[in-house]
């Protein structure tokens, strides 16, 4: 297809689609005349997983390059594919130098048992949160973290099982992608209906803690 | 406190103080001379509550000023601030029309017997996901939504019981405002730890679906 089909059918304008060549994150088309290209589904289908990640998980084009290079890596395993993504999806403040919200992230990262690196970005996103919330005053947030914990050992059963039941790798190694991306807004979505759902379960809406 | 040593507290530069102060997310302080206005540690306090949401939620200066109208409004009830803070961080694609996506949420609600409206913000953003799952070629991505949910509505119960335990309306206000912002934050995180560790846990990292 040329170039404004590959526009049309994946709503990303021809403009950006240039952008996208020229930074790499497409690979060039095969060229008909010095002028025109022509692509093929591998394009389209390319070019929708990249608007997926810049548009839903607001990545920058230099994190989707890195994640695009997970994908076309023969090497890579799920595993260390999930390291990259999460990297890449994860954008916390690197200068946050809280010392308590650090011990605190320590502290519960023992409790669980869990093995993670304190260099790692779900670690220093961690701290980043904790930091936040004790300078809002919101001393007890940390408290959450262990039941927090609970929910998110869940979802990670789910998300491996889905990646895990994938047909081929290349196939798993995209399913790692998007559900990191996806899963992401999705659980945000669905933590929102389930907190209305609760909050209409538990109390007529005029009950407050005052009242 | 003079407006240096609230940047200097904060951790907000001068600059960005005054832009919020013009657009009335922080209240005027007391002036005692033509030049100088002296700042509260209520001031502090409600910088400290911006900076997170903008920087933390990434929300928008009018989502931000309609959340503070919700803490600010004495009739407000939990339950209702909870719909308007939602309504501030989601921040879904309202041109999506996938016809598919829409039913595919619309029967995950129906199942999950949740009330949650077509015109929701929580709705829309669900929709949004499953269209863009659907355009990358995840089309299972929907099948997770049910054991999603099982996860998100213990997460709910935590979060509910976070802000009731709060001894006034007004903290317990804030801490929805902090709970959302902060909470998908730190799920976010704890989701990416918790992949991690049940991936080490399943596998060898060398096995893949293809090994």
């Amino acid at each position: 297809m040329r170039i404004a089909e590959l526009s049309r059918r994946s709503g990303v304008p021809v403009p950006t689609i240039k952008y996208y060549l020229r930074e790499g994150l497409l690979p060039a088309g095969e060229l008909t005349s010095p002028n025109q290209a022509r692509y093929a589904d591998a394009h389209l289908h390319r070019l929708r997983l990249v608007r997926a990640m810049v548009e839903m998980g607001g990545l920058s084009i230099a994190a989707v390059r890195d994640v695009l290079g997970t994908l076309d890596d023969p090497e890579m395993s799920l595993h260390k594919a999930m390291g990259t993504v999460t990297a890449a999806v994860a954008s916390p403040d690197p200068d946050v130098t809280d010392e308590v919200a650090h011990e605190q992230a320590l502290a519960f990262v023992e409790r669980q048992g869990w093995e993670c690196a304190q260099d790692s970005f779900a670690f220093t996103a961690l701290v980043d949160v904790l930091a936040t919330a004790r300078e809002v005053g919101q001393r007890r947030f940390v408290d959450l973290l262990d039941d927090y914990a609970r929910a998110c050992l869940q979802l990670a059963e789910v998300d491996l099982d889905y990646v895990l039941r994938m047909d081929s790798k290349d196939e798993a190694l995209e399913g790692v992608v998007v559900g990191t991306v996806l899963g992401d807004a999705a659980v945000a979505a669905l933590r929102a209906m389930a907190r209305h759902e609760v909050s209409e379960r538990r109390q007529d809406p005029e009950a407050d803690p005052e009242g």
